[in-house]
């Protein structure tokens, strides 16, 4: 069987990283900057008063109480920046421009509050209350780096150094294709033998939620002119705007009706046995589409398998392919509440619940690749090695958050 | 001062949880489940085989290799399910309903893969392979609880249970209004005394992370009459889809020409002082709008100040009217790595960054308000009681997460 990491490292090289475009500052949360960000300004851009109060020369301040003539008034905006003449005092505003000739602020709460004349109770200190030009951020300082995940404190800074769009990764654009002459789409009534479609909506869900864009296509039957019509069509349908990633369920086992299988075999995909558990039955390679050559991997149909495939393969190669900084999950360790078994010679990935605050982990329901709602109820993967084909309670296991 | 307690519990009396809307499960990746999701079926829906081989009586392979005549052949999704006469086989598929009169499905590599007639090597017993319907859901059973976080397993499950669509809360809607005449669009060139706007790209950013709708309105100056305008015409256009609040930033301090505060004072919002650093000056209440009232918070407007607030008051609130299990940002002790003076009487929300391999959490840059791009870098709030002045290097304090 092929080793879980050569099938990963196969996978990556599907996809490199994608193009840069620029996206306004309103679309940018949760994007990644694909370059860095250079200032060209300083911050502040011009040193200003951190306080409602007066700017004066500290040294006029010697005997106190001190009276001063309120030369101008500058609140915030003003841009005719007028100067201060010593023993006077201009009334500024919290973020107004320093007048050339002070040194410091008296806030207003020391004070009489005077609009023509004002009483001074307390000394400055030269600096008092003032933020320098430059304190935050200098020009030409690189404020974001590339790589940078785009959170609401990035945005901001970026809209205060000017930027008012920023270059991102390009969302990797993934076509999702279940198969499955089981299927009947929800809300739809079953007949015996017939299951929900579970696969695409989870997978489209697992592809957003993994920065990328999620196409949902119709399943298709196990019929393989079906599934490659419906593929080229779409294919067909977005020649402008061309599909980074095919992603199949479905139709790779070892049964007499493997129609992803039956398909791509022998035209560009090739399928392996993985040594893991769930999600042995994997495929990846190139589909020679109707616009050229299409990357796809092809993930098993059972729902917790594909989950698990996509989350061991595909989710950190979309994010790579984003320039996130961690693609993976994060990875703890802790201790596991209850012995597990695994079997030889293959990587176990048991669903499961961490409880933080004891460093112990607990599986979440049994191996079998059916247990959707155990799965729905995991916060983390648990990882048994190759060789391991028993855990005790107590002894330390790799954990993935699946909420990181 | 009033506590910080008491003005974020006078925020979260603002808002109460929102309405439920149904959406289609495609448009569900993230949003919070209103009402338990019952499960109307079993999962499995139907006994069925968890592998690729042929469906028998285990009683049949008692001498071995047994010889079976292959009576039917049931591929997934087949629906008229004929059952297995004793001494015959069914070929069955992964996934495939058992046939009444069968318990146990022998894998098609413990035999010869015949289709008339199948060699098998190896017994079963029985149930073995076999997927009992209800294992994995009993009909009537809540399968999601209200307040669960829809991510892609929960959608696969709700998908696989029959559900098309889900109940979630609707998300509020938020108008973003900042005020103050020293402001620029980013983009735009700066004259000597102005800034680039950077509060409103930043809390609209805040307020979509937070699982709301952000509206961002065009900033406005010091002016009364056009802050007024400006808000009341928002709310005008948006009678049929109603603004659930609004968050303005600037405005409110002690200064000379305080827009927000000259508006809104003695006409339904009240200001105060709340015992904290940064964020001191903090409004709330409800607005006498065009369209009736509408529920207003009004943040101070230095950058940090502002998403500090927005933090503490305004995003809980939020992930509390769409029925967020946990509100709040995640929460841990750790170990201060220097040494860090704080006012008395207020509570000091300084930035750091948390080494969770270490437990050390380190301040990001000065206590400033302006300091927009240490916020940056942070990436947690530390967080510092109002009786506190000093916290010495090791000693232990409060962490929000930021990123959680």
């Amino acid at each position: 069987m092929r080793p879980v990491a050569e099938h990963a490292e196969a996978v990556a090289a599907l996809l490199g990283p994608t193009a840069t475009e620029t996206v306004p500052l309103a679309g940018a949360l949760g994007r990644i900057l694909a370059e860095d960000l250079v200032s060209p300004m300083a911050l502040p851009p011009f040193s200003n008063s951190a306080m409602d109060g007066y700017a004066v020369r500290s040294a006029d301040l010697a005997d106190l109480p001190a009276e001063l003539p309120v030369a101008a008034d500058i609140p915030a905006g003003r841009t005719d920046g007028p100067a201060l003449d010593g023993g006077t005092a201009h009334r500024i505003m919290t973020g107004a421009a320093m007048p050339d000739g002070a040194d410091a602020v008296v806030q207003v709460e020391w004070t009489d509050a005077g609009t023509e004349r004002v009483r001074i109770e307390r000394a400055v200190a030269a600096g008092q209350n003032v933020r320098v030009a430059g304190e935050d951020v200098t020009a030409g300082q690189v404020v974001l780096p590339a790589g940078t995940v785009l959170g609401p404190a990035q945005v901001g800074l970026a809209a205060a150094v000017g930027a008012g769009s920023l270059p991102v990764r390009r969302r990797p654009r993934v076509l999702v294709l279940s198969t499955g002459s089981e299927l009947v789409a929800p809300g739809e009534p079953l007949r015996h033998g017939q299951i929900h479609e579970s696969n695409g909506p989870m997978l489209a869900a697992a592809v957003t939620d993994a920065g990328a864009v999620a196409e949902l296509l119709r399943f298709v039957p196990d019929d393989v002119e079906q599934f490659l019509g419906t593929l080229d069509e779409a294919l067909a349908a977005r020649a402008d705007d061309p599909v980074d990633l095919v992603l199949t369920s479905g139709g790779v086992s070892a049964g007499a009706y493997e129609v992803v299988k039956d398909a791509f075999t022998d035209r560009g995909i090739t399928f392996a046995k993985v040594a893991m558990q769930p999600g042995m039955p994997q495929g990846l390679g190139h589909h020679h589409g109707p616009t050229g050559d299409v990357a796809v991997v092809t993930l098993p149909g059972n729902p917790v398998s594909s989950l698990v495939s996509f989350e061991v393969f595909v989710r950190p190669v979309l994010r790579a392919a984003l320039g996130h900084p961690q693609p993976g999950r994060p990875r703890v360790r802790a201790r596991l509440a209850e012995p597990l078994d695994s079997p030889p010679g293959r990587r176990q990935f048991r669903r499961g619940r961490l409880d933080a605050v004891d460093g112990t982990v607990t599986a979440v329901g049994a191996p079998g690749s059916h247990l959707l709602a155990a799965l729905a109820r995991a916060d983390c993967l648990l990882v048994v090695g190759e060789e391991t084909t028993r855990v005790e309670a107590g002894e330390v296991v790799e954990v993935w958050l699946l909420d990181g």
